[in-house]
């Protein structure tokens, strides 16, 4: 586990240099507390409980709820013994986390366990340091529920199955005492290059908006009294589309393009869900690093918004002002101008905030930290913290990884996935010759590839593999070469060819790896620092795909990776196309229940797929003049044109089924009421089951600004038996249809448009109306 | 010549819409204009002229000075006898053009000459139609000087060259009536997908400036009483990275980037030059189409930079607000919001400003178009167009492509090329056995690739094929294959290979095609419209490389297209590379001039070289950031990572000779002089004379936003014979130092650091210098 390691050590070098920087401990005894204290009272509000505690704070134990601690556990979930010692004790900490995704979750429950125990002791006021972790797919720690990355969670479009889904992911933390969460991920998806695609729910603000706010409302669940279950955090803000989808790389825009695309998850989260924390992105927006972007993290959420969590910087952000972006001078600098940009808490580099002990008699540092420790210690007291610091060990083994959790990961594993290509071959009887003799071929055929930020455990569970064993009378399995290393290509291919020529199907699982998978010398392609100039199949891949076409077997290609792919020799040259994205421990079960129409699929794409790897960005809803290039057309090129449409569009995914869409109404808009209802009636017109995703996009005629010509507004996954029809309908708030000029929002009465059907694209809409809003809306 | 017959169809609806869309002709009679009227005597000061025309003239007269007319010429150069009737004389006319590229200049000027004769009868002042042409290259019309394209010339990185060149055109443009060019073109080439890359003088703010304050001053080229030869255009405001590439796509970003990058050249040309006109770029920015950016297109130049020339839309942008963009419900409303944003002259489209005629009541509508009309009328006076309307056809025999212009033409080919691989083969003695027998290989081997814009006769002049056979004892000759059309390609290649083998050195003429070759069906893939996700070799042109490579005889490579050209193959698999980007009509001299070594070369890249297509963008000055893509290096991959280092950096460029650098100094900055001085020796340290581009750049330790660690400040081009040295020395008013935060010039106390060297890469930036700014700057 040499990246385990790896990060190990890095959160060692950065606890030690805090201990290099803070100030030494100061002399004063630890105070007894009266149990009387206004603080310590269950029964008052958390505002009152925070006053009186930091009222009894001095300047440096309110600095040090600004500090986290990364590296709880040591190798292997063995107790980290230095931690003790560098977490500078007598001020308290802010928050602490395991500091690896490589260990059993109930042994590191265990070691978490006492250090907040012990640690609490021994500042005068017992307040607890707060255990925090990244949950993309669920605990960050092996033997919980290895849920699916966001992409895919998203390409499922059921927002009630992912709640479930979120709700156990936060009944999982919780038991284990993650009261803290660096999730969810609103970035939207729009550079495919970036590699930490995976990790967000698509391209589109509205669908992300509408995912950040069931993880937010099910993964904080408050209970009657507002005590949050799991406190989150909302990032990266802004982020998504760096120059050129180099990670940590600028954004690039104004402040129409902040407001009407970047910030619009979070302000709907915000509105909606009031989410406990939230983390700017490492990126600067038109100069501006937003870790110290007083206009966007201080104004824009706290003025405006009225918004009043913890920022906490990404890992190192706060020291990348001074070495990286080069805005500060120094690190103490640094600190201030985060705190300036209303940033409370810090993670991991050189401690800026640590540099800032020496400056508590200076009045405006002084408040500014006042008010990161008062927006700190209100988390904590949200979370019922005070009361309740420690994990349920007792409750680890029946709650986490539970009977319940795992056909709920089945579920969403099933609706998640695309199916891209069918060239009538799906579903396969078990009965069938196909089935009788498959061959499973490609380097990502037995892993687990669950994406940046999943726990490391990727050898268990279900891969593709294991999936086809359980359908097809006789599997044979060939690696065919590795993700992204041609040793030994030659023979590995040759051999690959041979499994695939004794069969009667081949199972293709190829792209990109999200894992290190050291154990087989194989190279990590995926996720997080790693981005591409390349969107196709890394190292000798489509070469075995070459080598396996030329067979002249049939070919199932399962795309794993959590990338939008240029896939156009996998178009012409395979029978089925299924994108599976990221999938958790039971990916393999869910790609054999739908190669036998077990499950009739129903996942959409949540990212559009280009037909070239430079023909990008290709997102579903660009502007009027992003796709204007003049007199080219693609048919007459043999050499890629940038105005090209997707390959598959946003919103796209097959089913065995067929829908009808008729009867589109849209209803006139009027003042009482303020909304605008849009309905229309879908039936199952195919032989099957199915589920439809109905998806409903607007556009204004004419506006102040340029903006995208379709937005979606609204979508519901419905599930009708062959033959049934079902009328749906939406009702949409008008303010819903506005958009903002320089900051101010504008409704224009104007003539909007509504489509509504499968999928983005024009061909996929099989209906549009207009409503004409001629008074001022 | 379907093209340009294409384009003046396009041209005559244009016309015939205004015709639609104009008042009918006033019923008042042709005034007789007394001959003592204040505007029509030349002693007096432009501004009374204006005053005093002005004054007598009614809204519609007003508003015809804002419209231009396309199309002046028929087929071959043809009189176009519909052109008066649709001049709508009563009221005068604006501007006009001959509206094709491909007809002889002598014919065009004829007619055109009697096109204004007859028309500045017609209104009742006498105004004259002022002639107004594209000019990148150089007049738009055969027979002319066929000069190189923008980023051909800025490769010579060689000013005062340039300057002789700009003059030669400004007076074969004078020479042919043309009064005002819609050159020069000031955006930055810094997304290499992007068609008109070839159009731009590179990606450098600094560097574009040089190149346009040398452009608009040869070619307005004052004389003593402040007489304009030819106005200009500076263009387009902003534009240069749309979206992905796309022609007409938005630019994306803030004020910081508006002030700090985008608009860096138009702010040094209007200040040092005072251009009579700008275009704004097709391009939304932040959403607000550059056509009716009231902040930028109005506030910026005229309020703060004081700048008061005709602003004049790009063809159609006005109609494309309303049916493009749809931020104009309709194409009156166009008009207004770009008169709003000062836009004063239209040319194309569905005219806008043609709807206005109704408007003359409206009084914010008739002040605004006699703010249009004053600035037109101005630049006609400034231009001397009232005392001397038309062509000089007696002075086109002797003026156009003179004698004097064609050495000028060779010697700026010669210094645009840049060498970049030289295995050592290179220079060749023309005595010497590579030269007794060349195989002249490739699609644009005989047909002079000069760009957009450019006078359309690709079949004259020297090709490369024509400069072989210039040098080399026997020359044989196989096409190999088209650019971008697969027919017959297998036979074609078999038969270059059969040419390759026969000889002793291959030169393979490779890329992209400016022109649409229709005479040979080949297809055209640079220029406008010509947007491309794939930075490589088009069609079968890598195919045939490799066959020709295969054959194992030496090969020069020769790059011909106007972009940054993703050439891994090339670089190895070839002795040679010269990218030659676009030339003129001398180019193939050039390049023979090259390979023999009677020319050293000393071009330089303006654009940095990927080395992946998707791997851009790839500027050299990018931000801090734009390049920390955290752990994975270029050396880990086989699959190309998006923070890889160009292949050859801007300002790169091999000769026959090299140079050293030594005794670099900063003088401190003293607040008496302002200025900071950078000086070097640089000595000729080969055995061959060679000219150096002698480049300066800075960076500042830490600032406000984030900013280019290297920003080329200072470069110029010396001339020195083997063993001699030369001190060179740069003075740099410290206030260029500076950038701009919300608007606000910032010029900071701090460090500075420059960089003294042969291109913008660290490993050819041999020295660099410190400057302690401590007080404020």
């Amino acid at each position: 586990m040499l990246s385990a390691l790896k990060m190990l050590l890095l959160l060692w070098l950065s606890v030690s240099s805090f201990g290099a920087n803070a100030e030494p401990a100061a002399a004063s005894a630890v105070d007894k507390v009266t149990s009387n204290a206004l603080y310590l009272n269950p029964k008052l509000p958390v505002s009152a409980r925070v006053k009186d505690l930091l009222s009894r704070m001095n300047y440096l134990e309110q600095l040090a709820q600004t500090r986290s601690y990364g590296g709880v556990l040591g190798y292997e979930a063995s107790y980290n013994y230095t931690f003790l010692e560098t977490l500078n004790a007598p001020y308290g900490g802010s928050s602490a986390s395991f500091g690896t995704y490589s260990t059993n979750c109930y042994l590191s429950a265990k070691v978490m366990s006492a250090v907040i125990a012990n640690t609490t002791k021994l500042n005068r006021f017992h307040i607890p340091v707060i255990t925090v972790g990244d949950s993309v797919n669920g605990p960050t720690l092996w033997n919980t529920t290895l849920f699916l990355a966001s992409l895919s969670m998203s390409s499922s479009w059921n927002i009630p199955l992912f709640s479930e889904v979120v709700n156990a992911i936060s009944l999982e933390n919780r038991v284990l005492g993650v009261r803290w969460v660096y999730s969810p991920e609103l970035d939207l998806a729009r550079e495919p290059k970036f590699g930490r695609v995976g990790e967000m729910y698509g391209e589109d603000p509205y669908l992300v908006s509408r995912f950040g706010v069931a993880h937010v409302k099910n993964m904080q669940a408050p209970d009657a009294n507002g005590t949050l279950r799991v406190a989150t955090t909302i990032k990266h803000f802004i982020y998504g589309s760096s120059t050129a989808g180099i990670n940590l790389a600028p954004m690039v825009g104004g402040i129409n393009d902040f407001y009407n695309i970047y910030s619009v998850p979070f302000q709907a989260v915000i509105k909606e869900a009031n989410p406990a924390a939230l983390m700017p992105s490492y990126s600067s927006y038109d100069g501006v690093p937003m870790t110290s972007n007083v206009a966007y993290t201080n104004l824009f959420l706290r003025d405006e918004l009225g918004w009043d969590g913890v920022a906490t910087s990404d890992d190192s952000a706060m020291s990348f002002l001074h070495d990286l972006h080069k805005t500060a001078k120094d690190i103490q600098t640094a600190g201030i101008q985060a705190l300036e940009a209303s940033i409370g808490h810090e993670i991991g580099g050189t401690s800026s905030f640590g540099t800032l002990a020496t400056l508590g008699n200076d009045p405006r540092v002084a408040s500014l930290v006042k008010t990161a420790a008062r927006r700190m210690l209100t988390l904590k007291f949200k979370t019922g913290l005070f009361e309740n610091p420690l994990p349920d060990l007792a409750q680890i083994n029946g709650k986490v990884r539970s009977p319940a959790h795992l056909p709920l990961n089945l579920n969403i594993s099933k609706e998640s996935m695309v199916l891209l290509k069918n060239d009538g071959i799906l579903p396969i009887k078990t009965t069938g010759n196909l089935l009788s003799k498959v061959a499973v071929i490609g380097p990502l055929a037995t892993y687990i590839n669950a994406g940046s930020y999943a726990a490391d455990d990727y050898l268990i569970g279900s891969a593709v593999l294991r999936g086809i064993e359980g359908i097809a009378k006789e599997v044979t399995f060939s690696r065919g070469c590795f993700v992204n290393n041609d040793t030994n290509v030659d023979a590995m291919i040759a051999d690959a060819v041979k499994t695939a020529e004794a069969a009667e199907l081949v199972v293709l699982v190829l792209r990109s790896s999200s894992s290190n998978l050291d154990n087989i010398g194989d190279v990590r392609t995926d996720g997080e620092f790693y981005d591409h100039a390349d969107l196709g199949f890394p190292g000798p891949q489509l070469q075995l795909h070459k080598a396996i076409a030329a067979t002249g077997v049939p070919i199932i290609v399962i795309i794993s990776g959590g990338q939008a792919v240029e896939m156009e020799y996998a178009v012409a040259n395979s029978n089925v196309i299924i994108h599976t994205f990221l999938q958790g421990d039971l990916g393999g079960e869910a790609v054999a229940s739908l190669i036998t129409g077990a499950t009739n699929p129903s996942g959409k794409l949540t990212v559009s797929i280009p037909k070239y790897s430079g023909a990008t960005p290709i997102y579903y809803n660009y502007l009027p003049t992003n796709r204007k290039a003049g007199i080219c057309t693609p048919t007459d090129w043999q050499w890629p044109v940038l105005n090209s449409t997707a390959r598959y569009p946003f919103g796209f995914g097959l089913s065995y089924t067929t829908f009808s869409y008729s009867n589109v109404q849209v209803s006139n808009y009027t003042s009482t009421s303020g909304n605008i209802v849009v309905s229309t009636t879908v039936k199952n017109t195919g032989s099957v089951a199915g589920q439809e995703v109905v998806q409903v996009y607007f556009g204004q005629a004419f506006l102040v600004i340029e903006r995208p010509i379709k937005n979606l507004i609204r979508f519901t996954k419905i599930n009708l038996e062959p033959g049934a029809s079902q009328q749906v309908s939406f009702t949409i708030p008008v303010e819903e249809l506005g958009y903002y000029v320089n900051g101010k929002k504008h409704v224009d009465a104007d003539t909007y448009t509504f489509w509504v059907g499968s999928s983005s694209d024009d061909a996929d809409l099989q209906s549009k109306l207009s409503l004409q809003a001629h008074h001022a809306l």
